[in-house]
């Protein structure tokens, strides 16, 4: 059976979670690789958007996804923070697009509904399945990786038809 | 005399300008080229991202500029166009800083200040003080290729000193 391989991101600039997962359907899924690139807060803004983009290209190159999902950014109460992953993000979204990746965003409701079956759901109870749904001995650490296999499974969980109609409504 | 090559970044996702121009010293300028890049709102953000990041990849390869010089993106009104104007953004400083160039933020009143001697000056004005600097025969058109010129113009008025002091503070 055709095999859908997903990096999901949870775009950060300080830190950022990736997470390859392999998916031969919504609940046939496997964890390639899961980790965080980090970022150094001395660093300029230039060297550490430079070092996340190398880290995407790389990702890329040596994983080859067919398919890239990135958790969406809002506006929140920091606009300086929200400025920042929004940039982690677009390097994401432009690289995943040079490779020729199906680039997909969702939103952070979108993803507890389909990790956790509710919009609602708290950031551990969305880890915690993370946990079951990957049959991982241990809940991934940090956090962000979890959040970015969270971001994956999201990927995976929809039809085909519902992945188009989203990648529709976010242009 | 050691020539300084900028390139100037109004940061945009639908119109984003650029502009080469060289410097002997803040009145010895002289324009290289200038354009916008432009992408379609009706293309899916990834692959408007994805067009911006090889177009600065190509500009930086093809010009080989000492420094990138991109004006800060501030919250506007609309924070989605500020969210995209900052993905832009985000694009040029890191392939900016992947080329090894120097790479500077500008607010728009120090690009206000710096081209036309005042904070508050206004658009027009600026556009005006880029032609006659430039000493270009018309007005750069469209606008947004004169405000890339402008903010590399910014970048040459510095001094080497008062850039340094404003690269660490751009942090």
């Amino acid at each position: 059976m055709f095999v859908t391989r997903v990096l999901g991101i949870d775009p950060g600039l300080t830190r950022c979670g990736y997470a390859i997962v392999d998916g031969r359907g919504p609940s046939d899924v496997r964890a390639v690789s899961m980790g965080v690139i980090r970022t150094s807060t001395s660093d300029p803004l230039a060297s550490r958007l430079a070092t996340l983009r190398t880290e995407f290209t790389s990702l890329i190159a040596e994983f080859e996804p067919n398919a890239v999902a990135v958790e969406q950014v809002f506006f929140q109460v920091n606009v300086r923070t929200a400025m920042a992953t929004g940039q982690a993000s677009g390097l994401a979204l432009a690289e995943a697009a040079i490779a020729g990746c199906e680039v997909i965003q969702y939103t952070p409701n979108q993803v507890k509904d389909a990790v956790a079956g509710s919009g609602g759901a708290g950031k551990e109870q969305v880890q915690k399945m993370v946990q079951t749904r990957l049959n991982l001995a241990t809940m991934p650490r940090p956090a962000d990786a979890a959040d970015a296999a969270a971001v994956a499974l999201t990927h995976l969980s929809m039809s085909p038809i519902g992945r188009h109609l989203r990648q529709a409504a976010s242009r």
